[in-house]
């Protein structure tokens, strides 16, 4: 079983392509957010360098959110229009239990921090046992609300995610020592993560098809504010 | 200051761009061994991404072994011409101690383990406390002995590496519960592992000229086996 997997939540662009034994290739841009022009020439490349044809793909795997509006619009309709052109399912993961897949067996809690503007962040917390498993539910809180409850477990927290960039200095002073941060290397989205997630929505059965996945973006956008607010007076 | 990092000691071609402040962009082909074909094309694609020139490069990063003694070779070589020709100093990283770095934060040992052939592996073992550290001075063993010497240890073990393949199963007969296998993922190299381990010898003041910089190989070829026997003779 052959999957293409991609990320476009955030800054960085990733795609992957994994069959059943390994990770056959993966590439990275983390410079510049243009997705529309990067993505396919990107696809082309990993599937080219791996001599996989678009039609040898079994599964596609997209990065559903939460994340940047306009990135997971892009990244789900390229792996929607593919895989409908192909007549093959789609595995949609979260953005979040992407960024935690990460960080493989680490110790202690993980938490993803991903910016959701203002002092927004949408997290979720995972732990390694013999796999990930989710700790809490993924949300959108404010860094104050998200601190709070991390201080109150009194344990280890390893984090990462693109809102590290603004709250570092929040969290250090907040949690002081059970604080961790990671080498930057994995703090970002890695589409083998989503890859190797959807190889697991497999086993359990969780495919969908191209017309049934939907991003989950966890809050309403600007637009979508201001218009109800327009439309309310 | 940027690093180019490349790690070609197996079956996997990967090169990596970083940043002070990031992971700029990460490549890797985990498909054939053909890095004297595929190597520059994909150091030219990465660099063409992250809209850097070669000249832009401060610090040239390579994987000095242990691993196949021709991926070894096309990494060093291919690096030293890079670095000579633009008068830039090279980071020579360990195999070993890039495929632990994979692992980031992880509990447990670290035990990478790399075919050496025959019974033979290339090993060392790591483990997080704050940093990277390590356990076990990196060597060429049997797998008997490395066995014997993790069982005597009673903590749990965390494998990667090539070798995986071969001894997956003595491993589990050996160890039980202890061993642990992670997703595929990760058990293979990672430029990006490499140039940040690179990062951290800039800031020891460990970088060496081109021409000074050597191979791990650890052991003996095959071919000056042979030579020696047959002039022993």
């Amino acid at each position: 079983m052959k999957v293409l997997a991609l990320d476009t939540s955030s800054i960085v662009a990733t795609v992957a392509v994994l069959d059943d034994e390994k990770l056959m290739g993966e590439y990275i841009i983390n410079h510049k957010k243009t997705h529309s022009e990067k993505l396919m020439p990107m696809i082309e490349e990993i599937l080219k360098s791996c001599e996989v044809s678009p039609k040898d793909i079994d599964v596609f795997a997209v990065a559903l959110g939460p994340g940047s509006f306009t990135g997971l619009r892009i990244g789900l309709a390229t792996i929607k229009a593919m895989a409908q052109a192909l007549d093959k399912p789609v595995a949609g993961v979260s953005t979040l239990e992407g960024l935690a897949f990460n960080l493989v067996h680490c110790k202690g809690l993980i938490c993803p921090i991903i910016d959701a503007q203002q002092d927004l962040v949408y997290t979720g917390l995972y732990q390694w046992h013999q796999e990930l498993s989710k700790v809490m539910e993924e949300d959108v809180v404010s860094i104050e609300d998200l601190l709070d409850t991390l201080k109150s477990r009194k344990e280890e927290v390893i984090f990462l995610g693109d809102a590290l960039e603004k709250f570092q200095e929040q969290i250090t002073r907040e949690l002081g020592d059970l604080a961790i941060f990671p080498p930057k290397i994995v703090t970002m989205p890695r589409a083998s993560s989503i890859g190797e997630l959807a190889r697991e929505k497999v086993k359990k059965g969780e495919l969908k098809k191209a017309s049934e996945v939907l991003p989950v973006y966890m809050r309403k956008s600007q637009a979508e504010k201001q218009w109800e607010e327009r439309n309310r007076g």
